[in-house]
């Protein structure tokens, strides 16, 4: 007998434009993997890991910005979906996590793959549903399908993010011979319509005297996907002289003008004088920069936060005004009301890009070879098209460095963890025929390489695998690296390559020791292909830290000159 | 600057006992790292991948009974814990489990690598405490020194389970050189004195009442670590033929007159009829056989659990006694007080064990080669000392079916989970220089692979790997086996063995896919060596799925002779 309302809670989802779930096998979610397999609507994939299914389906909403569904059986598998609920819920990214459970009289009662999972996301998830374990009567059938409606509808809303359903599920799992899956007749759709929130005509005014009393704007985007529409209002100020616009490569908003190389040179006080601005706008979530939180911190300033929803942070302890509307809007508002603003400042923040952004590539060339530069050399390469996936760590640190780029960066900035990069490219690649490449370090690749374990093609999938056989970025951070326990507890040396990895899951591979080598390694991994390629660039963590410095200390009497 | 609270508490782990820390990498956690690693009298070992790290601290205390200490930098981190902590919590198996957080300030400002880590475990811990992030008072100090004592007595107290410390760290991280690791003179130690719980004389009278007016009693055994105490008692009971004792394979309580092949005939309606028992008593946690669980819940009986703590469990549905002592304690007043017991009751389970007994050996050794076959050759290898880590899904199955070991064997049962078989192992075979042995199928094989993945020697592991290349046991129970989703949504084909794995961690390996080759590959295994050793018996799936058919049927016939 099939479960009626679990058919019509799949026919739900793809009526409100859901396409695609990740199952995860088990016994107790079969009505779940059944129904979601058979709509013809819902593209469902499975994978063995549910913390790689997790990451996955959080690499797939990522990119297509809308819910993917997750569904998993009773017990510990919801817990190995945590770390990427996590992360879906700080970045903002929208997945339904349908966890099949036992129904009530049989949890705690010694039955196997029994958890208490109700709520067991706690403040991770938007909201956690319970999905009724009977459903006899119509007000339960229409109670069900408004709960999976509300669910999907928050999932949605701005911010977007994780919303839990648990689902009592009792035998009969499975449909008899022949019975087909019809949903009922009148499904609920409830059809949210999304507010465009703009401020108030006081609001506005206030904002303009102040504005009428700073001559020193910055403008800071964090984390978010690219916006062309922003980063050509932005551009604009920027080429009237009017804000100086710093980037940081999760911002995905850089361009010409803005300011990019800053972590060279803002950690350094006798540069730094002066420097600060007297308001600063923000949109968008995290930053990787610290020098820039640093500064921002010591500086007296005033800081304006743009979003369209409640929760504003103030990561530099300035935090004056919440603006609650939409960033494009509020930017478009301020284009029409700078007044003169101080060339000067805006000139000396340039000043320094351009002479970190001149030497650069030279002093990166003239190094000794390392993974600073041969990243400096692999992003040249990179196809236009190609979304760009970094680990955490030193990957995003060094791209940081490194200055701007075209493509799309991703990096799982909500909790910063090396946990899910793989499995979060891997979604990517999901959805999309063009190429997404993987920057990693050897502790985040390995990690997680669940991520690979199934038996979908990753022919688009290209990684830069960085593999100093540590956590390098133990040796390249002060403290670590004065502590006798350095390698053991804090770089936590490891010994493999990807070789063994790549020959199981019919990868390309090829290794780099040398900078000879890299140029056309690095051609022969992005030409197109039938499989995903990894190529590995092996250096010494200490022999990293080292080029790290040096190329600090140049940067440094370059700028103070 | 060194933190002195952090010093104080890993010296309070030593004083109450505390022997092993499982470590992960982090910054966040650098002054934990730092005070287990420099602390003379405990061995702390590191592994970078939490969710591995956290099953092998389960491993290493279950072998030892007692607490060992989980230590990871904040973030996700600390959810990759998860799966594990569930386990403990279900299995009773202590736990200290110490998060390192950001102070509250920063929570929840973008900064990288923070959660809501305070509560994160929900009902999966006996307690979830919160280290005060200020200690600038003797009333802090004292309060942090019993906050820690308080969550190692709970975490060994009956039931004994997974405690959670969050510990807010500031800045800075690391001690200045040459500064040494010296607790407080004053340590706060509170010892706890266990209570021995004993029924009333009332209770007693009662139970001796109840017992007059039945005749026919089974008991059993839940999981539990072995007893031979209880064990001696049991077997007593069996010779006088007063009681039917059925053992489980995780019950690890079985002996020569105890019933183990029940699994074989139970289902069996026309078998089954007339061997219902008037009272069940049981103790210990939670049963593997399906069979024997719809059995008791069909026929009427009285049940009484007895478990010297609160949270008795239903699972036969007829639980009508709570007995709140310790079983030990009441089997000996037991065994004083049965009167005359229906003999003919004890025989007839008697002899349905020793038609199985007798024969299952011969049907399977006249059976196609396959899994069943294989593993039952296995077992009569497996060194006298050497602990079983069985995988949940279809090895702990096939155990239960194949009766009777002397050896202990451990499967994680708490959530019955595929996700940390490896890694408990591997905490266990940390604790001895006795072999270990891990009995596992392909899926819970790849998906903890990186129980592996650290720099600790492993000479004492042998694996056998049963590959059938997907989630057999879907082929093997009705439901999913009819569906045309099979291979995809429920095994979940995977194609991997496990030689590339062993090359990368330097395991030796064999490969036997014939019945002719195993004898000596069996014996080759656990010969003694220097590193690990994977036997990997490959097989196929629908090949283990008649087989078990046939099997079953030849049982069946014999039976109802």
């Amino acid at each position: 007998m099939t479960n009626q309302a679990i058919i019509d809670l799949v026919a739900i989802c793809a009526k409100k434009g859901i396409e695609n779930a990740i199952l995860s096998p088990g016994s107790r979610c079969a009505p779940l993997t059944l129904a979601f397999a058979r709509h013809p609507e819902i593209h469902a994939r499975t994978i063995s890991d549910e913390r790689s299914a997790a990451f996955i389906a959080l690499g797939m909403a990522q990119k297509l910005n809308q819910p993917v569904v997750l569904v998993c059986t009773s017990g510990s598998a919801a817990l190995n979906y945590y770390p990427a609920i996590a992360e879906a819920y700080f970045q903002e990214v929208p997945l339904l996590v349908l966890t099949a459970d036992r129904p009530p009289e049989w949890i705690d009662q010694w039955d196997g793959q029994t958890i208490y999972q109700q709520e067991v996301y706690g403040k991770h998830v938007k909201k956690s549903f319970q999905f009724p374990d009977s459903l006899n009567s119509p007000d339960q059938i229409w109670y069900a399908h408004r709960k999976v409606n509300e669910a999907i509808n928050l999932a949605k809303s701005g911010p977007a993010g994780p919303v839990h359903i648990n689902i009592p599920l009792r035998e009969p799992f499975y449909p008899k011979k022949g019975e087909s899956f019809i949903p009922s007749e009148e499904l609920h759709i409830v059809h949210p319509h999304v507010a465009c929130k703009q401020l108030s005509h006081d609001s506005l005014e206030q904002l303009k005297a102040k504005l009428a009393q700073v001559s020193r704007i910055m403008i800071i985007p964090g984390q978010q996907k690219p916006n062309p529409k922003i980063k050509k209002l932005l551009r604009q100020l920027a080429q009237q002289k009017k804000v100086v616009t710093v980037t940081d490569t999760i911002s995905n908003l850089s361009f010409e003008e803005s300011i990019s190389f800053h972590d060279h040179w803002l950690g350094n006080e006798k540069i730094s004088q002066g420097l600060a601005p007297d308001l600063i706008l923000t949109f968008g979530k995290s930053l990787i920069s610290k020098p820039l939180k640093q500064f921002l911190r010591k500086n007296p300033l005033s800081h304006w936060h743009i979003q369209a929803h409640e929760g504003a942070r103030d990561p530099f302890q300035h935090l004056t005004r919440h603006l609650d509307c939409d960033p494009l809007y509020f930017l478009e508002w301020l284009s029409d009301h700078l007044q003169s603003m101080d060339e000067g400042y805006y000139s000396k923040w340039q000043s320094l890009e351009i002479q970190v952004k001149e030497n650069l590539s030279e002093i990166l060339q003239n190094s000794e070879f390392g993974e600073y530069q041969a990243l400096q050399q692999v992003i040249r390469h990179i196809p236009e098209n190609s979304k760009i996936h970094l680990a955490n760590s030193m990957p995003v640190r060094y791209m940081n460095f490194l200055g701007k780029i075209n493509q799309e960066i991703i990096c799982n900035r909500g909790t910063s963890g090396i946990d899910g990069t793989n499995s979060t490219a891997v979604g990517c690649a999901f959805t999309t025929k063009e190429p997404v490449t993987i920057i990693t370090g050897d502790m985040a690749f390995f990690y997680d390489r669940n991520a690979f374990w199934h038996n979908y093609s990753l022919a688009n999938l290209r990684i830069i695998l960085l593999n100093n056989h540590a956590g390098g970025i133990f040796r390249l951070i002060d403290g670590p690296k004065e502590q006798p326990e350095l390698e053991e507890f804090f770089e936590t040396r490891q010994p493999l390559n990807a070789q063994s990895l790549a020959k199981e899951f019919g990868f390309g591979y090829n290794l780099v020791t040398q900078a000879q080598e890299l140029e056309s390694q690095i051609k022969e991994l992005f030409a197109p292909g039938m499989k995903a390629k990894i190529l590995e660039i092996q250096s010494e963590s200490a022999k990293n830290a080292e080029i790290l410095a040096v190329v600090k200390e140049k940067i440094k009497l370059l700028v103070e000159e």
